[in-house]
């Protein structure tokens, strides 16, 4: 992965600088050196050529260089390194992604592309393989391990069997194997995990895992199976206990209240392992654009109290020790000029950033080249004709009916109501709302799927989305068919998105043509837009937090949880496996 | 390097016995577990399943195993990893030397085997690759990287070039480039240098360097080279320097000196790097034997302050770090069980040894099988015939000479002196002996290259021994010809080793026949012989330290050190390359 630092001439350039004999291409004078290696901070000026750094020596030692950069006294960490993402969540293709998150200090992300997997296959995977070369960002791609993540209990756009996982294994980009969810499969060794888990062994790169509320004997056999790391952490006594048990934590910020308590656990121990890294794991392009990726992380765990030089060092040198990667993760002679320059510690406002050894970020700007969309253009993923309203009426035989409901929004439990009905349609009672779940991957039949929820509030108008975990089929929530036919089939216009209507007439669409997951507009511009579409969702419905948030529209179909689920097949529990009809 | 642990199988074995669904193959109870990831200490049972550690669980929480192992309160680490070393050092075969430090709490040794390939070329590295198969020591062997070490100063052996490199880099044993002593060839980018770091780097494998006084500016450019790691401390300040241009150190024992100033330095960083490995480097077979080899090490870091947690954690997790093994150095389901347990965290006495899972040692003493000696014998390395004392006289015509003369030991001078001529043969003065050294590796011609040697004090005897360093061509040192004849020809009659002769009779002799270098006896046996050799060396010489010492002996033809020494060309000197004539 770093053939580009093994040309002798490249060597030969480097030796010459360093010991004074050329100049340097850049020198970074004035600069605080967060040295991760010694936890020193200390002032120092840093010589690169090419994409290596030659030299770390004393402030004003040397001052020929072709470009020379005073960063007044600001604090030069490495680039930092995001140790478990997707995306996907930031609805941005990935150079778009970079645009975002390098003037930021993020000069590499290990990103598992599990939802444009769920909807396209190895030909996504090949696709993001694709759309990550050339990035001032080092995208470090994975191959996702659960595609579809609830097998039998809804069609997704693809399934990987272990031959599929192998082959994407042998490709040179791809650095292992993607965070393991299927916890069951693995723990009950199922064939289907057993042989994922196995060629991820085999082929000697990355085995990631998702150990979520794993703890005692099955958090032992979770890494007695072979796999090396995890991110789901549910408090400090669980950070501890993973750490004991081998696993390379992936500490995210995506789950906010955990991080004081792991910060707190930390300072029990004498000492900062060297196997706690940070990740974002998902952030919505607002926030992204708003806060920030792996910079708003560190912010966070500052302001919990992490020492910042820790928090830098699980950032970069530790996340380098997990990849395997001895030219990233510090600032040292002969290793990849990846740097980035924050004006303090507690903030971590980048002032400047290197990518191997090009200036690509400056005052917080992108000033590298960012290349043009792929030329393996994303195929058109809504395999839909556009609905009528009768497609989304709920008939039944009056005066009422039996039905099975899906109560309470995320934390899912079974239900049944008796409903009147009126004229041959079935009258929703309050709090109640109707869900369709249609196949959009180009298997038959494409009908809708059809559910009631309960317990979601007053709503005025229809949400539709293409984003909803893992299978990403068209899910749309609302009461009127109307409403509903209005939104869904403005998704199908624009190849898939988020889009709410009222009374008939869309009010906002965030299109995300590619997969119906990603836009390749400016993050600024989808982030805007899907603010948008938020406010517009808040017009039609009454969100009443922690349960019902906009979050949970794009998780309704998630069948891998325990609970209901309506998917494209139907009413299934991804506890029990079982389905329920809707009239019984 | 872990195909055995990706068996799926075993796998299957290892989840259900963490699990509880099936027994542990070995289950040690009553230990106490230290943990080199978090800093803790702590009381845990440990489960074993075939190589591969299953579960670490709260005492007494499981006591179905096959094999229950009481460890009585006993400290358990992960086996120790020796980070650079040369087996040739301790005179015996890789599989004496395991039956030696096994026993010791090691069980993964870093070899280069540089003394082997001088003598015997890829042979030798293809021999020694054979002999350490199937070892309850894991040895990792390296690609030597300057044979020989002083071209055109003298005949070695072998001579490799960047294309040897690549070949032996290609071999799948073969871990990475053993320590790169030619530093000015590296820093002056020699073609040869040049082309074996390039081939290093291209294999992605590991280049380890020997920074000896590299300081400042050569420092950084000896890193920006591409060169990783560095054992040759100085100082405190020596050691910091490299640390913070990211070399990993490999903190040695043969140094005794230093140890203490590295140690203080240590306690004025905020933190223990990940990048400080511990090794042994060289140690006599006496040595080894009463002392040990790692064990003796870490014994004597903590005497000098180093916490023991730490010292192991270098010993054992930062080792893994560094050879890229997620499977060694640490104690954690699904990773190699490699273990042992120490009485106590200060003298480190190992009372148990587990390698793969297998008890190898107790108390002492190895338990496991050691294979039979390798198929591939070592073809004899003595190309020489049988010598007549006309062959060490040296002879002039009277009544007096000026000869050029070898001042000092180890730290070696050029002279010149007068000497008297008697009867057509030269007297040597006082203090002063002949040095003779003979090419022993089948080149032409292999006449006695003479020399003589100043303030060596009294002799009344001769000492011979085909370990000198680095070429190991036969060296004898003395006074009378039938006393070095004598020596000299006890070595070609037994394959090589070292002699010691006076009044023309044998009075000791160690006998090496593997290479000259190596026996296969037992190292107990071994070291005695060696002990035996001293003793009989102390008669013939007055040893003088800190200069006069027995391990000048070994030294005195290693001509890539600055300063005049005696090769079997001639008298050269490793700074400048001249050579001068004996007669001038």
């Amino acid at each position: 992965m770093s053939a580009d630092l093994n040309d002798p001439d490249l060597r030969d350039r480097a030796v010459a600088a360093a010991r004074g004999q050329a100049a340097f291409d850049v020198l970074l004078t004035g600069g605080q050196l967060v040295d991760v290696i010694t936890g020193e901070i200390r002032p120092a000026d840093i010589g690169l050529v090419g994409p290596l750094v030659a030299s770390v020596h004393d402030r004003g030692a040397r001052d020929d260089a072709r470009v020379t950069d005073d960063l007044c006294g600001g604090f030069v960490t490495p680039g930092l390194i995001d140790a478990h993402m997707h995306i996907e969540s930031s609805m941005t293709t990935p150079r778009r992604y970079a645009e975002t998150v390098v003037p930021q200090g993020t000069t590499g992300v290990v990103w598992d592309p599990h939802e444009v997997a769920n909807v396209a296959g190895l030909d996504g995977v090949r696709w993001a393989l694709d759309a990550s070369r050339d990035l001032p960002l080092e995208v470090m791609t994975l191959a996702p391990s659960c595609v579809p993540s609830a097998p039998g209990l809804e069609r997704a756009g693809a399934r990987f069997d272990p031959a599929d996982m192998a082959s994407m294994l042998k490709m040179r980009d791809i650095c292992g194997v993607a965070e393991v969810m299927d916890m069951r499969g693995v723990l009950e060794r199922s064939a289907r995990m057993r042989g994922i888990v196995d060629a991820g062994l085999a082929s000697a790169k990355l085995v990631c895992g998702h150990a979520r509320g794993l703890a005692g004997a099955d958090l032992q056999a979770f890494a007695a199976a072979g796999i090396g790391s995890d991110h789901e952490l549910t408090d400090g006594e669980d950070f501890l206990g993973k750490l004991r048990a081998g696993f390379t934590i992936e500490l995210r910020g995506s789950h906010d209240y955990v991080l004081p308590e792991v910060v707190a656990a930390l300072k029990t121990l004498p000492r900062l392992p060297s196997t706690v890294t940070i990740c974002t794991d998902d952030v919505f392009p607002d926030d992204l654009v708003a806060r920030g990726g792996m910079s708003d992380v560190l912010r966070r765990l500052v302001g919990h109290g992490m020492p910042p030089i820790d928090a830098v060092q699980c950032a970069t040198l530790n996340a380098a020790h997990r990849l395997g990667r001895e030219d990233l993760g510090r600032i040292a002679p002969g290793r990849r000029a990846n740097i980035a320059v924050f004006r303090d510690m507690e903030r971590f406002e980048a002032v400047r950033v290197y990518a191997s050894g090009h200036e690509v970020a400056r005052d917080g700007q992108l000033v590298a080249d960012i290349p043009a969309p792929v030329a393996r253009s994303a195929p058109s993923s809504m395999h839909l004709e556009p609905f009528v309203p009768e497609d989304f009426t709920l008939r039944a035989e009056g005066p009422s009916v039996q039905v099975t409901t899906v109560a309470k929004p995320r934390f899912t439990e079974w239900s049944r109501k008796t409903l009147q009905v009126v004229g041959g349609k079935v009258v929703l009672g309050n709090g109640m709302i109707q869900i369709a779940v249609m196949h959009r991957h180009g298997q038959a039949p494409a009908t809708p799927s059809l559910g009631i929820l309960d317990g979601w509030g007053r709503w005025t108008g229809a949400v539709a989305t293409t984003v909803s975990h893992d299978s990403h089929n068209l899910v749309v929530f609302g009461r009127a068919p109307e409403d509903m036919v209005a939104a869904a089939n403005a998704l199908i216009t624009c190849g898939g998105g988020m889009a709410v209507a009222r009374a008939g007439r869309v009010t906002a669409c965030l299109p995300l043509p590619v997969f119906g997951l990603l836009s390749d507009a400016s993050a600024a511009d989808t982030a805007e837009c899907f603010r948008k579409l938020k406010a517009a969702a808040e017009e039609v419905a009454d969100w009443a937090p922690p349960l019902r948030t906009f979050k949970a529209l794009v998780g309704a179909s998630l069948a891998c949880n325990p609970g209901p689920h309506v998917t494209d097949l139907g009413i299934a529990d991804g506890l029990t496996g079982e389905f329920r009809p809707l009239f019984a």
